[in-house]
């Protein structure tokens, strides 16, 4: 092998190692960590994150980065790895360490006003420090570049290659398809599900939880399921990759959706090629991508009756007082409520997408200077009440709901939708090649659904961007009509439209 | 303050950032770790380790510790802090990076080829390993230097000061007074500690454990326990100190010392000052002084009548079936059998200090070349004969038992014994200074206790060597016979000698 491209490995190899090292740091902050040692904690993670800064933007790995680019005798997944790495380490460099503390330091700040604003429910105290992270942001997206729309530049961070241009389009078709599916069922009687918020003994909902990712072929000889407040997925190496849930007494939904949720991310990293530990080829492609892993298994296949016919006798046998009387057809009802509500994080399936909608919209207002800081609540409110058709009744839970805003991370929220639009594309090409799929489903078979996604997606880490892998799966580019017939074939059954 | 000692603080604190990164790893890897993830979690804890030598390496510290420690206007603790880092900076620098990759290597291989031998009873197929790592250390003598004794520059490692004329006769002493004291036990009639391996319901010795815990003053908001395989203590800064334990079934006394001892440990550590984290006057003193910690509690107050006056009708209410009809008095005989045994990690409070006799006399004689490798499984069952009276059946229960050696750990048994003397002459002094402390302990009150250890050893970090504090605290150096008068008083009554 090619001398360079093995310094060029090892260095890639070592910035890992610190950067999962952290990782591993911030596992035990959200789960086991005693409470007064978070402290240092935040300044050992603050040291490890300066090293991968400082090894990433090493002048010696930018030269060996220069030569390989050029270098004809590479395989074709060796060039692409360079080419990502070569593209990542110029878009570092274009920041100055002035700017990069501007930014952190203003994040900081903002992030702290943002907490108080929220509890006090003052946007205005807010407000200042939003706009000054906003200004720097947009500073940002000159600084990297763009070609078209300076949002795109934000997008890129999170979404290699996507375009605000075409994600216009989506959520023109999300307006114009969704909202208006979303009025029909609301005209329809709501479905029951107060058995869903019985009390539920926590240990056994736990002991579910861990048989769903078992069934999934989550590998716990190369994982495992703690709780935590917020659940989440972690990967420390393709060998190494946890997951968090949390139990909730008094709604059997919290755990079941988030350990499946979870554990369609945990697939994706444990499908990762351990070989390639470290380059852009053992890693995921996008957040969409990644997101489209937790929202098949979590909304395709863990909210499907084909999958609680096999599955709900279990969970009778386990709660038989709250859930003798209940088939798995009313249980499937009680799990696909459609309800438009303020909160996003709570939102089901179909109206989660109109918040969504609503981000990207104030976001790309922002930053075409269509929209100043101070008038966010109002639009806000107005387009609760357009798509949603609620009035949010103060602004904690509404334009201050979320934190991604004061982390500075805009262009983050349209992949939450892309995962699930994606989602509906690869499943609908995995229904055709898999045999009998959903017959298998409904037999509690769900391997060889997981090797389709290994073999169709997993395996190849970031070799394809987004869009080519899903034309390469699909036969075409991401699609809003598959998900919208989804929706519409599954919610049709579900209240007799 | 002086800016080169802020440049120093600052350099030091982000080494133990990068160390204590590496310490999470490896509580994580002996506690919650899935097994795969094994192999990567190696790699990533040698590019930690590789950064802290680098960082502590790095000739820009070299330059500032040389002006420093000409720098008059230095605090005594500031000056003291960079001595220390000053004799390790250059103690570090001798190593050349080709010698420290030949130990490290065969250190690996060593450790192999004992686990191999240990399991097959095959000494000779081990011998020429430990025979090259043995020359190899011996040649780090020489690298380190020594005023006296080669051994000395291996003592220094993990008890800086000690020297070998001066644990020679310390273990004259061992030798002289508690062989004879310990065959005088032998002749009496055995206490019974049978009901000791009655069945015990896991969860509560684990409820039980955390009370002991709770009792002796460890902070649960700055540490916790948690179970692994070999009980240890660790830590990433004074605010998140974490002990493990284990439980058996089968014998109550493994969780019950084992977490009295960790503990201890643990109680240093969270009484070290947090303001000095990074710096050696936040650090322990040396290996002999942290033992002394663990054996204080654990023996000291864990095996005394006065600790269970007051523990023991707690225990008994959780288990009446196996001590409704035991006394705290039966538990304390029970918890106190002396008797010789081939294995150091079971050996009781007196029989144990033979073993580290043992070795080290043999560590002497290695060192003084007035012993070969292939003579050691002869002179070892000779010894064991002579000081234990006991007849080693194979090598697998004699020389190959500790891992230390394999490790190239020469000079780490010692430390063992000192704790337990250093402990003995520590609770000498306390008991003296604090009113009534038998009294306070018979009514569960050790926070006295705790408060003097706080006072005379945890705050003071490194500012002191190991004889330096035991010299202020009872005014006199490391005395033999503190050890022997308390194991004559309590070993006397338990035997009716």
């Amino acid at each position: 092998m090619n001398t360079n491209y093995q310094l060029y490995q090892k260095h890639l190899k070592k910035i890992s190692d610190i950067g999962f090292a952290a990782a591993v740091l911030q596992w035990d902050q959200e789960t086991y960590m005693p409470p007064k040692g978070a402290a240092l904690r935040a300044q050992q993670l603050a040291t490890l994150s300066g090293l991968v800064h400082e090894h990433f933007t090493d002048e010696k790995l930018g030269k060996l980065l220069d030569e390989l680019i050029k270098d004809t005798s590479l395989s074709d997944k060796e060039f692409k790895n360079v080419m990502h790495t070569h593209k990542d380490y110029y878009k570092q460099k274009k920041y100055s360490t002035g700017f990069v503390e501007e930014i952190s330091r203003t994040v900081s700040e903002t992030f702290q006003a943002w907490h108080q604003a929220k509890i006090n429910n003052d946007f205005k105290s807010y407000a200042p420090f939003l706009d000054k992270l906003l200004t720097l942001k947009k500073k940002e997206c000159e600084l990297l570049g763009y070609e078209n729309h300076p949002y795109d530049a934000m997008l890129d961070q999170y979404e290699p290659g996507a375009k605000s241009a075409h994600l216009k389009i989506l959520f023109n078709d999300v307006k114009a398809n969704l909202v208006e599916f979303v009025k029909q069922i609301a005209q329809k009687p709501q479905n029951a599900d107060a058995f869903m918020f019985a009390e539920y003994d926590e240990q056994k909902q736990w002991d579910f939880s861990l048989y769903l990712l078992k069934q999934m072929g989550y590998d716990f000889e190369a994982g495992r399921q703690d709780k935590s407040s917020h659940p989440f997925t972690t990967h420390f190496n393709a060998h190494d990759v946890r997951v968090t849930t949390r139990v909730n007494k008094n709604d059997l939904n919290e755990i079941i959706w988030s350990t499946i949720h979870e554990g369609g991310h945990a697939l994706y990293e444990q499908g990762l090629p351990i070989t390639e530990y470290g380059l852009p080829s053992g890693e995921y492609i996008s957040l969409g991508i990644h997101e489209s892993q937790s929202r098949l298994w979590e909304n395709n296949i863990g909210r499907s009756l084909a999958y609680w016919e096999y599955n709900f006798p279990k969970l009778q046998e386990l709660f038989p007082q709250n859930l003798g009387d209940k088939t798995a057809l009313d249980f499937y009802k009680a799990m696909n409520i459609v309800k438009p509500s303020f909160i996003r994080t709570n939102a089901d399936e179909l109206t989660y997408h109109f918040h969504i909608l609503i981000r990207f919209e104030i976001e790309m207002a922002l930053f075409e200077e269509k929209l100043a800081v101070n008038e966010l609540p109002e639009l806000w409110n107005a387009k609760y009440k357009e798509y949603l058709g609620i009035d949010v009744p103060n602004d904690t839970k509404g334009v201050l709901q979320d934190v991604h805003w004061s982390h500075g991370s805009f262009g983050y929220f349209p992949t939450y939708s892309l995962g699930s639009f994606y989602a509906a594309q690869f499943m609908h090409t995995a229904t055709q090649q898999i045999s009998n799929l959903e017959e298998k489903i409904k037999a509690g078979n769900l391997m060889p659904l997981l090797e389709w996604l290994r073999i169709n997606i997993h395996q190849y880490g970031k070799q394809y961007l987004a869009d080519e892998l899903c034309q390469k799966i699909s036969g075409e580019k991401l699609n809003f009509n598959y998900f919208m017939t989804y929706a519409k074939e599954k919610y049709s059954f579900l209240y007799n439209l």
